[in-house]
């Protein structure tokens, strides 16, 4: 991590190290808790059904005990923040869309007509969008987003930086915050993005932190030909050449090749994690911000919940460097949350499951043979 | 088919023939409306999102579409209907449980303390249980379970053919009376099942109508160490030895080796589909059942929704043969109609993205560059 500090703009009259905020978290973040999860597994191999029946169901259940640790987990209340950001490498002709297509969205959110709402509200789940950084004016939506702005988008990062390093702490600790306020009426929080470019900022953050090559980290986006996804490897490979992020420090690869809506994700997993919240991890997008987290915190991975694994085929590069096997595959590639709120049902399953099956002896139901 | 024809006793007066409702019923189904997929395929292709970025979240909402004739598939009300069965192969050491943990586990369905009751719930499915052919008495239950009996259990496969035909007929008819019945208030069916000694003969089936060799189709069950395994694998050979089921004929497969939950499930998805209406196929057992409905009528794999792959092998054999794609990939091996009700959601959620978001016109969006 670099030394800077800076004055938090959201405590007026305070002085509030930032930075010290971002240490804090990562201090207070533990392990999942063993002896939960020892006693969600004892509990379900007494289950009315043969051992571990339901797979990879059960191994949630007895994340979520050791998450919350409660045998009885809360996840009722669910919110997908859905973190929108610009990125001046959008001007490299790195995606099929323009860049004014990131302030649309966010309108087409607050309207409800977006995938993420269709299918949060079928899961149940609220949508908090977020404006990390988008190039437009978004004053006029009020309180109907959350205003984190750190500025109206990123610089090309395959001209320089990104952002500054106090600009990449500030999108960190904007995600750590609006973690600590969810987390008052909030069980599971769903990790998601907007932000035409972020894929090639994605891609980047995976290639410095996989130490894994460009290409194999670098995908179609929005739909880009053989020539355009070319174009879009020698972008990034030029990213990491000029900047040479330092792998070893999270908050460098942030501000060289990261975005505001990257950043602030990486801030709210930590934030989830230092509350002991469940948190369910979207696509490309927000598994950079997840590994961001996880260089930050490696702890902190013990709080996520691989949603899905989507089309790019850097998300699957990703998720193994994380550790984490996605609870879906169904070639999803929109990022917004929309694989987050996928598998939201399946946490409300696992808790099903774990607390409302009965066991052997309940139900007089009889036992294996040897 | 056979030849045979015999009264039906659920219509006391009348002569009806059993056999002319299987024809009947064949005769109703028709593919997938090729006009709704189109009009389902240009929608999405408006929506305001990348072209097909849910991926198979869209395939499936087209094929819901096809399957129901309607732009806003109905898909509200939901049943999973658990079929129970008992095996006369259980008597050959082919599963780690006793038989009477069939019995058992109908009483724990209907006292709700069942891995299946607490998915259910969480899907707003109900479950329909329906004894098919238990070795036990359960008219108690009354009105609490459908009856519908064919015999207490089926002869030892092993030995000669499980059921008669007229019996196969009877388990094939049962189960499309019921989802006759369901169809008047019921938009969207899932299977699940109950029978120790079950995935011996749903192995058998998979064998016979794939043309693969025992040992690809058959797994552990409900947890047989390597000499066990070894085992159910000489009995279901010593099966088609004995037998030799014709596998153009899917009654006398269902006759020779099958089960009378089997044959109540292919029954089962035959009704939905000429009906119309989605039927959500759970487990090895179940796939089984939609085998023998293949076999019976072709057409009837476009009303077929391939909820899960678990950890039995041959599943995914026999999934390849109906050549489904199946939605949830997570190592589930309790049937029930589990994995049916854990992938409800993501039919919910492909019904609302069909008709909730927004298309680029209606929100103002910018569409792609060429």
């Amino acid at each position: 991590m670099t030394s800077t500090t800076r004055k938090s703009n959201s405590t007026a009259g305070k002085t509030v190290s930032v930075h010290g905020l971002l240490e804090r978290t990562v201090g207070r973040i533990t392990p999942q808790d063993q002896s939960l999860r020892q006693q969600a597994t004892a509990r379900i191999e007494q289950l009315t059904m043969p051992h571990w029946a339901l797979g990879r169901l059960l191994d949630l259940a007895v994340d979520l005990a050791g998450m919350t640790r409660q045998m009885h987990p809360p996840v009722k209340r669910k919110a997908i923040v859905t973190m929108a950001g610009d990125h001046g490498v959008a001007a490299a002709g790195v995606s099929k869309y323009p860049q004014a297509v990131t302030v649309q969205m966010v309108h087409n959110f607050v309207h409800g007509g977006a995938g993420i709402n269709a299918v949060a509200r079928c899961c149940g789940a609220r949508v908090v969008v977020v404006d990390m950084g988008v190039a437009g004016d978004l004053s006029a939506l009020g309180e109907r987003i959350v205003h984190r702005r750190v500025a109206a988008g990123t610089a090309n990062l395959a001209d320089g930086p990104a952002m500054s390093a106090a600009q990449a702490l500030q999108s960190l600790t904007s995600g750590i915050s609006l973690a600590e306020e969810l987390a008052a009426d909030c069980d599971v929080i769903g990790t998601g993005d907007m932000g035409i470019g972020n894929t090639t900022a994605s891609a980047a953050i995976g290639a410095v932190l996989t130490g894994r090559p460009v290409a194999d980290l670098t995908g179609r986006g929005t739909g880009l030909n053989d020539a355009q996804l070319a174009h879009k490897i020698q972008v990034i490979q030029q990213a990491l050449r000029i900047n040479h992020p330092d792998r070893r420090d999270g908050l460098d690869v942030l501000a060289k090749v990261g975005g505001f809506e990257i950043g602030g994700l990486a801030g709210l997993i930590l934030g989830a994690a230092a509350n002991r919240k469940p948190v369910l991890v979207d696509g490309l997008i927000s598994t950079a911000g997840a590994l961001l987290a996880q260089a930050l915190c490696p702890q902190c991975t013990d709080y996520m919940i691989a949603s899905h694994c989507g089309a790019e085929p850097g998300h699957r590069v990703m998720l193994e460097h994380l550790g984490k096997k996605p609870l879906l595959d169904l070639g999803l590639r929109l990022g917004e949350g929309t694989g987050s709120a996928l598998a939201m049902p399946l946490v409300d399953a696992a808790v099903a499951v774990l607390t409302q099956v009965a066991t052997f002896a309940e139900a007089a139901v009889s036992e294996a043979n040897q």
